[in-house]
């Protein structure tokens, strides 16, 4: 038997077995070959985990069995507790993951084994990625809802009583999109519940959750965001703490360095989450423009059907818009600069940007509509009077105070970094295009998310008119090599175009 | 700048680079969530690698970067040299990749740049999970060529000169067909060059390399390989130290966890090594059977044409047979076992299996007739003189004896495990039909190849008359507890298959 040790290396999700290959008990370098071990314990729990061999003796002593922080953690046990270890039954799940990849279709059976042993670390990243290259050859859209359900069953659900939940989601991929921060004030003021979690940033400048950090605390456990919601009737909370798909945690760690982004995936955790959250009506924004995640009509259309034909099979009401995806939201992107341009539409500022405020006011009385009282046609306006009555702003300022305030105790919000560089126009004319992933390249390169006062500030949107050397946007970065960086990139391709012509940054 | 430190931990094959949470001069955090890091020393050398995050001073200082074994060695810095981390570069053929999963056709760049990639540890397994798992769903026939012209362009070459270097492979997937250990010593023996290579089990209970490493060490460099072919025109050695084809030997590592099987990449792994094997002429055996990995005639024939397409076009001559794969060839299934059965036929023992010599023989004679002075139809006939006069056997004791014998010094092949069980027939009748993968299973469960005296005996094969009782195999095992698993394995079910019925074990 061998003694277990907690090695202090985080490992990202993967649960991993350190063994010394002194270990007199054991073939190791046989276990090595396999990829992984079982790890059983005198109680007869068992863990599954990627086995790396040590050669090192003051790490790991021949008869010790090391386990990763996240291993240690999901196996429970004391350090120096006796343990096995074992050849790993086959996890019998990856026998339909290999007909998946052969190209069948799976069933409901195959489906919540498979998303089981996902969302319980049972799968090596490997594994992962195979599952999701596999389903993004080919899913039947039978397929996506059984993924669905499956994804939703391993969650935990959260359950709301009578109340009228509701919730917004956008699938994302246009910078500045920040019209959650403004649709949950508005709906909550209304008097809907609307208990919102959102992700953080995965290869864009900045997700919801990263935004309204700046704002408010939004690292939440579930417990307190009932509390919150219970009490104030909405949040704005990262998803990560919630573990509405534990699943969807695991798979995201693979999609996001791997760039997988298909629409079965989108759909089947939007909507689990969705429904784990016990949502019963989603307004749900497709943008839809020539650098948006969706590129044509053609697509967007068939996107709304597989959203719609999976929402109606598992009892939720669901409002698609497709909207304006042609060019950035609002003029901030970055944390720091869209919580200005959120806050700044809150409190009806003059300067706030028209497009996020038409926008959210758009999607708020789609959701207010939900509410039976109100006439088809009258949310939008209703909306706009929460809006302009202040009431959107007190609701945000509970919110806040409720998820615990990141501001100073004057409440303004923190300034955009001070290194920072314009990028010009190279030629005078009419701007007729901004490309949405070249600005939030530019914008990550810059630091955003991880610098929250990085990001980059539009000056000109399409339709402007511009001369030659006048800025069409500046770039804020969280250091200076990082400004080198973004400024070089959009010296390269500065994203906008101009009479026609690509512009370069001048 | 942070300071080099090798920690001794084999990831097998990823390099994963450690990274202090405490390090005060990088955001940690941010790196983690991207998965990946570049690592890159004052001289100008770069390295990709996994990062995993150190919570313990004593494994790693807040100043310092670890890399395990794998990417100690890549980089090939000392320790503690000065090295700064970076966010990668995008490594640009994943973006070939992410097309491949999309279902798009990739050119001969495309192909080239993720194989180089590969081959570099550039990718991690996750990666190569996703490029194998895109190529499983779509391959066209173009696609398998420029994969195998990828693959080994990045492997070492090995040049003869003028000799005639001919080589023998088969597809694998029935148990005991070792005939390329008779093969190698009669071609040798006509006097062609045959500089062959095999790889170790990967699902299988053993592969060729496991079952000559009974008789020779196999863990052998191209170096010495070149030495011993160049004395005396022939090896059997294990192919992972010859690097023919190091992308392959990253793949394979996420392959056999995973059971990816694919007739585009089987074609791609073995046609790459022939070809910087230097072989000219090319004997491949597919066994086609109701258990085989080939089922059908017609899949068979479309195997065929693949490995003749790609084949023809990189300047292999082919010589494909579809054999005979209904049941398992010779008795024995296990390194001792196998090796037991080879050298009866080498040495021409009565009781030496029939079908494993006569196999071997057609193999045998049709690469001898790769030698033009041998007439059509003749090569066999050679082949079987070669053995019967006891040449084939003397080159064995040649390779044998060049490689290093494992043999003792009375030169006695160790004797299979006692530790033994015999499954029974439940009922009498004819033998007709053997299961090849049950009949694997039951060998790797009782321990091949690890314990290379664990294996299977057959007692009794397709045709044989039985009586109820009558043992049909015998288990031998490595461990006591193995071979409990085995015994319990073959009594759910045999394998066997007598009078149409399909046996439990008795």
């Amino acid at each position: 038997m061998l003694k277990l040790k907690r090695i202090a290396i985080d490992t990202h999700r993967e649960s991993i077995a350190y063994l010394s290959r002194a270990c007199p008990h054991y073939r190791v370098d046989e276990f090595q070959a396999l990829g992984k071990i079982e790890v059983r314990a005198a109680g007869g729990s068992c863990l599954l985990a990627t086995i790396n061999i040590v050669d090192d003796a003051a790490l790991l002593a021949p008869d010790e069995l090391g386990l990763s922080e996240e291993a240690f953690r999901v196996f429970g046990l004391l350090p120096e507790s006796r343990v096995r270890i074992a050849h790993p039954k086959p996890v019998e799940s990856l026998d339909a993951l290999r007909r998946k990849i052969e190209g069948h279709e799976l069933d409901d059976a195959e489906y919540t084994a498979v998303i089981c042993d996902i969302a319980a670390s049972r799968y090596s990243k490997m594994e992962v990625a195979a599952f999701l290259v596999g389903c993004a050859g080919f899913m039947t859209v039978e397929e996506v809802l059984r993924l669905t359900r499956a994804m939703a069953n391993v969650g935990q659900r959260l359950d709301w009583g009578d109340r009228l939940v509701v919730d917004k989601h956008c699938i994302g991929g246009i910078p500045g999109n920040r019209t959650s921060m403004i649709v949950v004030p508005l709906v909550m003021a209304h008097g809907l519940t609307i208990p919102k979690t959102s992700s953080r940033a995965i290869t864009s400048p900045a997700g919801t959750a990263d935004t309204m950090e700046v704002l408010a605390r939004v690292d939440i456990s579930t417990e307190e965001m009932r509390a919150i919601v219970d009490r104030i009737g909405g949040c704005l909370v990262w998803g990560g703490r919630v573990n509405l798909s534990p699943a969807d945690d695991v798979m995201i760690t693979v999609e996001r360095p791997l760039g997988i982004d298909t629409r079965e995936q989108m759909v089947a955790s939007i909507l689990s989450k969705k429904l784990t959250a016990g949502s019963r009506h989603l307004v749900l924004d497709i943008p839809v423009g020539p650098s948006a995640k969706v590129r044509s009509q053609n697509d967007a259309v068939r996107l709304r059907k597989l959203f719609e034909y999976v929402g109606g099979k598992i009892g939720l009401s669901l409002d698609i818009r497709l909207t304006d995806g042609s060019q950035p939201i609002g003029r901030g992107i970055g944390p720091v600069l869209e919580a200005r341009d959120v806050m700044a539409v809150l409190r009806n500022e003059p300067m706030a940007p028209a497009d996020l405020r038409e926008r959210a006011l758009l999607l708020a009385g789609a959701l207010i509509e939900a509410d039976e009282a109100v006439k088809g046609g009258q949310g939008i306006h209703r909306a706009r009077a929460l809006l302009e009555s202040g009431a959107g702003l007190q609701a945000m300022e509970r919110i806040i105070e409720a998820q615990g305030s990141n501001l100073g105790p004057d409440g303004i919000i923190p300034a955009a970094s001070s290194k920072c560089h314009e990028v010009a126009a190279q030629h005078s004319g009419l701007v007729n295009g901004i490309d949405c992933l070249r600005i939030a390249r530019v914008a990550r390169m810059a630091g955003a998310p991880a610098f929250k006062d990085a990001g980059v500030d539009l000056l000109k949107k399409i339709g402007d008119p511009v001369r030659q050397g006048e800025p069409l946007y500046r770039i804020h970065a969280g250091l200076d090599a990082d400004l080198g960086f973004a400024a070089e990139l959009a010296m390269q391709d500065s994203g906008f175009t101009i009479n026609g012509m690509p512009g370069h940054g001048a």
